[in-house]
């Protein structure tokens, strides 16, 4: 099945059916109804029907999902099948706390080195790999096949350093920077502001005043 | 205003807006049409008046938008007009890089305090504040009129302590824990899933292969 055949919207909801399908996996269930899944994702049994039969036809009348072979599929879709290999850059806290985070080796992504301005930093160990100096960066991306850096850098620099990123062939960039980065079309940016998330929770606790 | 009148997905964008009238801002800069905004923002002009008129009878023809006084509007309607007390659970490198994160305070959201199960981590600073046991969490929380929580721990501790946080009277929880909460009707959960973000960027990067 083509991807693109899929809506972004669904996509979207797509990780969150992974999560639910692999808690059931890690509990030995192996096939569940749309109406049990709805009752444990508080999402209706029919938008679950709608956005699972873009994954053909299983979900048989009597029967429901076999959670394994749907877990697999949708892993698929969202490339969990391919191997990538990640660099962050900027080894502060959080892209330390990233660096750390064993489950995205798990799901395919190999954080292979860290990089940071900051001399202080150079050589500190991250899960056993040496925080390096930024004048390394063109070298081991193309050393190490690197596809996608994680940009965990504060805004003013990150627009300099997703060019240079960018030049040298990176595909993917995770940017934490609290700025949008204006790439070329061949080059997939996915931003997680966390300011605007902090604000979004803002918003709704204002709500709860009234 | 009333902010129930506006739609959750003209909130969603309002972080983004006040994130470039407060560079407009910061750039001195005390006007600017629709144009040059969609220009900048890339977003239409007439997603940008439709949004926007959710704000009353500015944007005059011939004049454009008050940058100054727009992006206190904005601000007031995310509730950045008041004061939020925060604790942070979870010490460890994301927590820690939550704590230091100095625009958070910018915005009325006051770290008070980090709690940590690990008894190692006791004590120790982050930016002058200790990490201290959860045996503390309930009488810290009453004492500074603590109203939002941070979750920076696994997911497998992730139930338990909301469940604690909610009985002593938090009202926001931020949750960073890989895991769905269930919370009552009048406490807010905003999400941070990260690695479901990591996915939308491979499944994008998949679709460039194609």
């Amino acid at each position: 099945m083509e991807n693109r055949d899929i809506s972004q919207a669904v996509i979207s909801r797509l990780p969150r059916y992974l999560r639910f399908l692999g808690e059931l996996k890690d509990r030995g269930i192996e096939r569940i109804s749309s109406q049990e899944l709805s009752g444990l994702m508080h999402v209706t049994a029919s938008q679950i029907r709608q956005d699972l039969n873009n994954f053909g036809g299983f979900g048989q009348q009597g029967y429901g999902y076999n959670v394994d072979y749907l877990y697999d599929e949708i892993g698929r879709i969202l490339g969990l099948d391919k191997r990538h290999d990640l660099i962050i850059v900027g080894a502060g806290n959080l892209g330390q706390a990233l660096a750390n985070y064993m489950n995205f080796d798990r799901r395919g992504f190999h954080t292979r080195g860290l990089f940071d301005s900051d001399p202080h930093l150079q050589g500190v160990l991250v899960r056993n790999m040496p925080v390096r100096p930024m004048s390394e960066l063109e070298g081991f991306i193309k050393e190490n096949s690197i596809d996608i850096a994680v940009l965990t850098i504060p805004k003013e620099a990150a627009v300099e350093v997703a060019d240079r990123l960018i030049r040298c062939g990176i595909k993917g960039i995770w940017n934490f920077a609290h700025v949008d980065l204006e790439v070329p079309d061949n080059v997939r940016v996915e931003n997680v502001h966390l300011s605007d998330s902090l604000m979004k929770l803002s918003y709704n606790l204002r709500d709860l005043d009234i």
